[in-house]
């Protein structure tokens, strides 16, 4: 299998070589970018040394149609216009960015404050929430791989929504995310003496994964809701953790919420349900493809506590985009995955 | 000013020295512990060298009568048999453990699993939220200083609570706190290894600052109702930061919302109400007895949610105690506190 | 190939589950500690759930002997006597604690203030760092796998004493460690609030890693040499950095040093030379078995500045420790190895 | 005592502002910037409401001219035209920047790259080591103000070689600092994902500072010398540590070292001589003006290890311009400066 990585020099792509290197299927990798055409990569990236010692390529649409998989990671608004000719033409397109997850462009251009792609592409895109939505992902021409907070909240919720277990019309979801979430662009809000040391709050109700979770709850649980979202920055490199909370359904037991989380994802590998809160934190996700779910019941109020933990880079990105691609051909979902969280 | 601080060696008595330290008003430091007698206390912390070259001393009731205030940072279950003898003996007590915040000893007893302290001294002791007790603070002879959790939470949803503009009944808190907060005890959770790079939930549902927080809000915004809480470690040593989430009562503003916020604390030199969510955030808090209150409402589905920032170490534990002690001996609340925030 | 690990439940021991779980030629592993006999071993370690749900079993030495390969990472003073009734019975044995690393037992006791070995298991245990001894490990029965500091020192400066280009007679060695190199067991030492955002000096220039560096300059290098030699505690999880200092031979140029080491490691797949300094850190090899070396001559002293940079637990520890087997075992040194740094 | 700041948006003007706020003897603070004129500068930084809602102010000679002090803290290359006019006009002007520190103005552009101060007034300028030079600091019209890596290393090293304890002749000084020492732009080395958990050495053997600490050696101790000096980037915001090795002189013993060190420093408040290893770390004078020393002999090599350790941003930039400041007007050294390190 040949693969072409567009945006090769941000995390997602960084990570996208991480496992791919190890992928058996994955024989050649190419590495295209919009600048810095002909820069070995290895000079850029010390750790890939002996690993990428390839020249990034310049972005060109003969090149790209000649690899069986492109992976697309870029900053929202590229890939919008980038793709769209690439459709049908060859190779399997997956998505890293937003710009084909949300399937009304007026709601894109809302929230992401950017032109939308052309309807007809948004419409053949297919969302590449692997768990859920692997028939389709596996025909399809373009993949929309989900966003990170959405991977951790949908996974964790969408068994309880679409059972109807929990009631989505209070639905609180606050999620918090290590800083390689922000991307390799130095910023000030980035700054290691300013980040470091600091927990914050950031885009308050208005990060624009609220209508890419509230797409997907009505898409695969049937739901039709409008959630609390809120997100923050967590002083470390990798990982999401979101906290969610419903109010439970009359009758329905801490026990019932579990066997239905064990029963949805007992035939997928990366989702793990843990019932002791002390085994769930980002590091025991570090680095792999899992998604970890904790769900527990507070008598007092009756509601859902909800946690889902990834590595926001692996499951939130590169991972998910991967396991997508291995549906697409017909491999164990766990091919170049399969690997053991870093722990420390 | 003569102070003893019984439980010097903890992170609470850590905090007191630096800050009685360079306290106009207090002349002569002793520190007690339950061992160690004769240890010079600098052999121990060597950050304290020049500043603390004095002996721990045993605890004893007849030295420590004649202070005029002893601080006790002791674990919970400790203070609940020491002070009683000492209340209303001579020195002003104050108490930054749990043993005197709830009222009712059975509900202690279930969410600490210790024994109570007697219920007279109980109903003598007063909760040390300083910015809406000030006046039973001054004439206290013990006083019960609030947790560093619901201290955060307090200060940020109390005037909301109280002047009605949001709805107690669907209240979701969501906290996030330094892992100095579990203390100077190494563990597993702690340990750095294992606490770096993760963030993690912990007691889920099961906090033991839920009652003390419910039972201030009947307190003091005379409300009745039953929270959502939840606590996370953050891979830092400072600072807590609390999400709290609740509807908005029919036609409040945002604008309505802070106005409330800005009127209930100008007054108030350690509560600043931020508009701005780029200003916010625990490190522009460290190292302070700030609290910074941020407030915004979603229109979508018109909830608000408020954000409480502390340096949990300071107005969460040791500055809110020296506040505490400066209303007692009618000294400007600042006294000893006016410091800047660390920031970086 | 059947693998035993003794120790499973120490970080090293973790990591060799992290790569063994991935390596071609294992087929079952199975994991002894001295307690917790019958323990899950995953529902210790949240991170293993279904990569690791094996018992703990108790160490055996009927059942120890039916391994093709036996892992011991123990802390000091256990293999000295657990292993030498299994030398030669079976098993390949790969120590990665330090009882076997030094010759001399009086020196072992000295500076480990421990009994040593029988000497003449020492005498028939070969020391394992791979780059330098491939053809006695191959052969051995016993390895004693290289401590942390030692394998980034040594491999930075073996090429260059061997060759004569710096002069051993004053070496400084100044190296500093992520923090679990400290091992699991909490302590005031690694307590998260007091590791966390603080640089500190142990161990003094009497770290017991000084006579195996010393050891092995000799046996490999054929010089003998007293080095100055400190550690520091650097506050992050993993990576090693040594910053060597020597004068450097009359007429011999930073280049000369350069080509020294390529050439020196040129089929060595593990070992990188490094000419930008910006592409040396800790970062750069997270996670992986490489050590990254960098040599600088500075004109105005004519001494060489010589850094040597690899994970500790990897590298330094279990990676190392299974390129050790591979070599026995007659596998390319990169099987299970072959991952890609972390660098995020 | 009115004071302007010229570069309060730096980490050195932040914390300027910091102590200054709580110095007795100062009444007011302008704060000056190159551009945004006119700014509140609590809105840019929020830890400073309530604090420093004052605007930033335009550079205007006239107006510095009336103040009793001005600290500079800018980047190296602005000072050197900005303050020569100024000089001997009115108020005492301490720098931060490396503008003047150098005698030689070859060497400054040599090291610095840009273009020296004119000659005279580097002349005319004191450097401003405060426990080596108080009595020239406090008749100097302009202070140049230590670096942070000088400040450490030559208070720990100079007492010793002055008395000729230690040999100037083989001189390796490897220091180490929190990444606040890379001041406040954003920057690829400083972006949070890839400063965290890395450790890096930068400038190999050519760190400006170089010249600075020869010059003082010189200065101070009377003795030449070409020293090998290395600098390292820690993840953490703060502190500086350096080790330094040299031979000791024949017969001199450690408790010799530790006396030299103790009598030098005895009357020097902010001095700390440390003899205990674990009590020495960047915690214990983080946000202080101490510097704490340790010695200690290796009898293997029969050299010294001598560690400097100070909080950069303190003793290494605005707590010893304030020490300079204090000593210039005939106010203890101490004023505003006797805070307690945070520990934690």
């Amino acid at each position: 299998m040949k693969v072409g990585i567009v945006g090769a020099t941000g995390y997602g792509g960084l990570e996208l070589i991480r496992f791919l290197h190890n992928h058996k299927a994955v024989e050649r990798i190419d590495l295209f970018t919009s600048s810095e055409e002909g820069v070995i990569f290895s000079s850029k990236f010390g750790h890939l040394v002996h690993i990428a010692d390839t020249p990034l390529q310049k972005i060109d649409y003969g090149a790209l149609e000649k690899f069986d998989v492109v992976f697309t990671s870029t900053p929202s608004g590229v890939t919008s216009e980038l793709l769209p000719p690439l459709v049908g033409k060859g190779p399997k397109l997956i998505d890293l960015s937003g710009d084909f997850r949300l399937k009304d462009p007026a709601s894109y251009e809302a929230w992401y404050g950017k032109k939308a792609a052309p309807l007809e592409v948004i419409q053949q895109s297919v969302y590449g929430l692997t768990e859920w939505n692997a028939e389709h992902v596996q025909q399809a021409s373009l993949i929309a791989n989900p966003g990170c907070y959405p991977t951790a909240v949908l996974l964790s919720l969408l068994p309880l929504l679409k059972e109807q277990l929990i009631d989505p019309s209070f639905l609180v979801i606050d999620a918090k995310s290590g800083i390689s979430g922000a991307g390799n662009k130095p910023s000030q809000t980035t700054h290691f003496s300013e980040a470091n040391e600091s927990f914050s709050i950031y885009k308050t109700n208005t990060h624009q994964h609220i209508p890419e979770i509230e797409q997907a709850i009505s898409m695969f649980a049937g739901v039709e809701t409008t959630i609390s979202f809120n997100t923050h920055l967590v002083p470390m490199s990798r990982g999401i953790l979101s906290t969610s909370y419903a109010p439970v359904m009359p009758g329905v037991t801490e026990k019932r919420l579990v066997s239905c989380l064990q029963n949805t994802y007992e035939k997928h590998p990366f989702v793990r349900i843990v019932t002791d809160a002390n085994s769930l934190g980002t590091n025991h996700v570090k680095g792999s493809n899992y998604c970890d779910i904790l769900v527990k019941v507070d008598s007092r109020t009756n509601r859902a506590t909800i946690v889902g933990v990834i590595d926001n880079l692996v499951k939130g990105a590169a991972g998910q985009a991967i396991q997508n691609m291995n549906v697409q051909f017909d491999l164990p979902q766990t091919t170049g995955l399969d690997v053991v969280p870093f722990f420390i």
